[in-house]
């Protein structure tokens, strides 16, 4: 086995399978090297088996329309909880699988192993040491759990281990309503466990505007009992576990804590990259190229902590590998920013936030699915979507919503942002009918009479000369 | 009452109100006039009702997932058709009331009654002759019922009186797979009629891609027996009714004819006008003002045959009615068109058709829904979706599909066509994961491989000089 590689990559999750696709365009000196289970966080314990959950807790759900639809008998449905768990298991068995045939066909370049950091050019890795022109760190992230904690053991769980229960509870505390707590406490009242909710803060899924924030406030309080507003405290009682927020005191048998993620750097020796660490141990780093400082070392996905999201990680890892063996180390425009949260309804946070524009410059569209058209045929009005644009040009810069088929209006949201397509570029589309874009519209018009008076009309005079120009 | 009108609009449907709402802006001098029921098409026999009808339809068929889910009981549902109607009625009555209310205020300025036209700028309603400066006809349309089946009495249904039923069938056969002819079919099949369709055509729901009406057949031969390609002949049978397809004879006890709409015109006195008919007794207009000849007399929605769709039918009537007392008459740029069919998978055709492409000036990008992770998890894995776009700048030119959230894949890629946009410039958007717009993705990725070769990559480089521009 070689002991020089053109490049070496730490981790075989999202970013470092994408570097790889890079990478190997250039070369098959490479190594690619994983510590601990292979397969993706997002196949093996994250997206995939919480949209898995999800999706049977919804199908589940919706026999509260039944009888309103016309369809009878909902109520000799139950919930075979170990079956769902089991099909969790075994289609996400499957995504994982899909990730594995990636590094299975690479013989000696794929390794398993701890890897350490010797210096910016070499890894130690099973006592050997290894050098490599790139070093490409995607080292991934693992569910952080305060360390008072960690003395309840297997009352205490985490996305590492949730989806491997057979049972659950039957009292479930869900610490933490960040994206993921949010979208797995709703899912899991939903397959009916006892599940109280506790958040340290009022606003929840990573919202920031208040309106949209309480649209799923009430979506969640009518799924579960909502704590927020307080730390919690937990203590051993009983066999149980005592959880104190504020004034309240809830009795549960586990506890799911969602309280975010960690880098996985212990260890990695990330000081003998000669580069100065911040308080967490964190080299800076240029999330255009992904370099660390002047070298020829890379750091890409949940590791870097910047973007912890798959299809951010996923870019990262293509823009380390782009540079790992490149001439030029280049800087790669990233994407609009968006996030979703698989709650009923969806919550998404599509380019700027509020909390980065300064009022009067822009003007805020919105509008409710209360009595949406098609929402309402669909017995799933509820929700609601806000608008950012621009005072001045009236460009669309960002969106919050909460609202029914979320994930599709935010794409179509990500687009206008990415584009930098204007309220009335937007209301020059085609919008058909009953749909729940109809519900966009509104907000859309609501942005434009404030931005160009209620007279303005969404169609364009057709342009002088036969040109096909839209204004 | 006055005699003399700034404006007359002939129907109180969809594109009359539209057109009201403008003409408004500028005289209070105007009359309405609607001959039969009031309550737009939509509201009363179209969009809504069958909207209302498909969701009670698919909530019931999501129950063929639920073992698979680990939801249990599914055995012990059961359809209260009478149940389901009721819901259906209810509920538009509700959205015929919201269209009600624009002229229900409008006392004088509201007539019911017959028109006729007698000449461009005058028209006899209820034996009183009236004039105005311009006049609008929105009279719109009604279900087609060829003459021979017309003995069949209330054994042929028509969307006019489907809704008003409480029990149909048992077995019904559905003739015309058009749009509405395949989601009605498909939405009643699941609700436990026996439902048999048949088409002269073997492209169904308005498709022109071969490729995705074998998927859109797939789907509908799951719930129903399909017999296409021949003309459907009906016979009276022992109180019942024999359909001969071809080789094929069926037996049913009704038959939904969706077989087309034709517009409003009879009686409508368009001869008076003093300009040409043509073999169906239609005045040519221009789409872009939808004035008659030079006369200040506009056609807006259904009865002008043009685009028999909503929100091209408001757009016309907004038009007319901007045209209607304007100094000039101008010329709007109409929208892409869009035009989405709500079966499950929904399909939908987006800007310019295939058949108006000439090879080799476009490339196609397919993918299929069969495998897509997102899909896959929501039990909802089929369909396709064929993407094209110019073969020399990428600029993306329509679509067909038949996939899981069509309707919303469908609205991206409508803003897409509408702004001009580019393969490029749509695999530059933000896609979340796991998400079905992924699928779209998938589809883009492959148009883009035909453009510009395996290794282009999605993600661009940074703008020298900071600029902020996309490539």
């Amino acid at each position: 086995m070689p002991k020089h590689f053109d490049a070496i990559i730490l981790g075989a999750g999202t970013a470092g399978l994408a570097a790889l696709s890079e990478v190997r365009k250039h070369t098959d000196n490479f190594l690619i090297v994983n510590d601990g289970p292979y397969g993706t966080t997002c196949a093996r314990v994250g997206c995939m088996p919480s949209k898995l959950l999800i999706e049977a807790a919804n199908a589940y759900h919706r026999r509260g329309s039944f009888d309103t639809f016309g369809i009878r008998g909902a109520s000799a449905l139950s919930v075979d909880f170990p079956a769902v768990m089991q099909r969790v298991r075994a289609m996400r068995d499957d995504f994982v699988a899909s990730t594995l045939a990636l590094t299975d066909t690479l013989g000696k370049r794929s390794m398993a192993g701890r890897a350490r950091l010797r210096g910016p050019d070499c890894v130690e890795v099973n006592g050997e040491r290894l050098t490599a022109r790139a070093i490409i760190i995607a080292t991934g992230s693992h569910p952080f759990i305060p360390k008072p904690w960690q003395a309840f053991a297997d009352r205490v769980l985490t996305t590492d281990t949730l989806f491997e229960q057979t049972h659950i509870g039957p009292r479930l505390g869900v610490v933490g309503l960040g994206p993921l707590g949010a979208e797995l406490a709703q899912a899991l009242a939903r397959l009916g466990i006892e599940v109280s909710a506790f958040a340290r803060k009022d606003m929840l899924a990573g919202l920031r505007d208040p309106d949209i924030n309480a649209e799923l406030r009430t979506a969640l309080a009518a799924d579960m009992p909502l704590h927020t507003g307080a730390q919690a405290q937990l203590e051993a009682v009983d066999g149980g576990i005592a959880i104190t927020s504020g004034d309240t005191r809830v009795m549960v048998d586990q506890v799911l804590a969602a309280v975010g993620r960690r880098p996985n750097v212990q260890g990695l020796g990330l000081e003998t990259l000669g580069v100065p660490l911040d308080e967490h141990g964190m080299p800076a780093f240029d999330p255009g190229s992904t370099q660390v400082g002047d070298l020829r070392v890379f750091i890409a996905g949940d590791v870097n902590g910047d973007r912890p999201l798959l299809h951010e990680a996923a870019d990262e890892g293509h823009i380390a590998g782009m540079n790992a063996l490149a001439d030029e180390v280049r800087c790669y425009k990233r994407r609009t920013p968006l996030s979703i949260v698989f709650t009923d309804p969806e919550v998404a946070v599509v380019g700027a936030s509020t909390a980065h524009l300064a009022p009067p410059s822009y003007v805020v569209g919105s509008a409710s699915f209360a009595h949406q058209g098609r929402a309402r045929a669909g017995q799933r009005n509820a929700g609601r979507i806000a608008l950012y644009a621009d005072g001045t040009d009236g460009k669309l810069l960002g969106a919050e919503l909460c609202a029914p088929a979320g994930e599709h209006l935010a794409h179509l949201l990500g687009l206008a942002v990415s584009q930098g397509l204007r309220v009335q570029d937007l209301l020059a589309m085609p919008i058909y009918h009953p749909v729940l874009e109809e519900g966009l519209r509104t907000a859309l018009r609501d942005a434009s009479r404030k931005l160009r008076g209620p007279r303005a009309s969404d169609l364009a005079h057709c342009a002088p000369m036969g040109s096909a120009a839209l204004e």
